[in-house]
């Protein structure tokens, strides 16, 4: 339940966006939360799509200043790629990899509950790395 | 060895960019390599900064439109955490969580050799485990 265990340290809430924000206000939102993608959802929290600091970029890259000003519907990826609350941490892995994304949402009936990154994937391997070795420090004590 | 690994798979080149270049140079870069930073080197590969696709979206929340225009010089990282051929996966992934970063450019004596992202071990991770489970069925195969 490595899903659940991430949320409980970070939390259930996720930065979201409507689709009729600009381009310009979703930046600030992903600077202002220090975060790399916000969910674009509707008031009942259905996930329409996901725009990351990828998106922002390569709108900027096709449209220049022009960009800053189009909508969050216009750049947002709609085909959104989701994880659920059983999911293991190689579950996770495989999905970022294949799909090369970042971001996460967690979903539960198309309805979004949490937000994981490929930062907390690492941190939470970086975690378990360390419980196995204090484990074995301990298994080794009693053993010795 | 997991740098020199993962280099032999993606190669040593590395997608870099000139102090003068503008915000939207780079941007137009990561779009075009389909990559989430560029080195900000001098001719003879002495890394001098970083900017990544973060860099490129706080300096947008910033000045707005203004932003583009901008030098690399101005919104690039110039502490920039590098890696080196000898560190291990835990060494790699200590180091993205404990700076929030998700590339590393990988340095000797101070030049730029190669670049690690967050998606590179967190692949190479996956591989891993893939091999593991290999062993593990040959084993028991050969136990059997």
């Amino acid at each position: 339940m490595v899903v659940a265990r991430i949320l409980a340290t970070k939390g259930h809430a996720v930065v979201t966006a409507l689709t009729t924000d600009t381009v310009l206000t979703i930046a600030r939102k992903l600077t202002d939360h220090k975060i790399g993608a916000v969910v674009i959802c509707q008031a009942d929290n259905v996930i329409e799509g996901i725009v990351s600091e990828r998106d922002v970029v390569r709108a900027i890259s096709k449209d220049g200043p022009m960009a800053l000003s189009r909508t969050a519907a216009s750049v947002m990826t709609t085909n959104v790629k989701t994880c659920k609350a059983g999911d293991s941490e190689a579950d996770l892995m495989v999905l970022m990899t294949t799909h090369r994304i970042r971001h996460l949402p967690v979903a539960n009936n198309g309805k979004l509950v949490g937000m994981i990154s490929i930062g907390d994937v690492v941190k939470h391997r970086i975690e378990a790395i360390e419980q196995e070795s204090e484990h074995m420090k301990a298994y080794i004590a009693t053993a010795g």
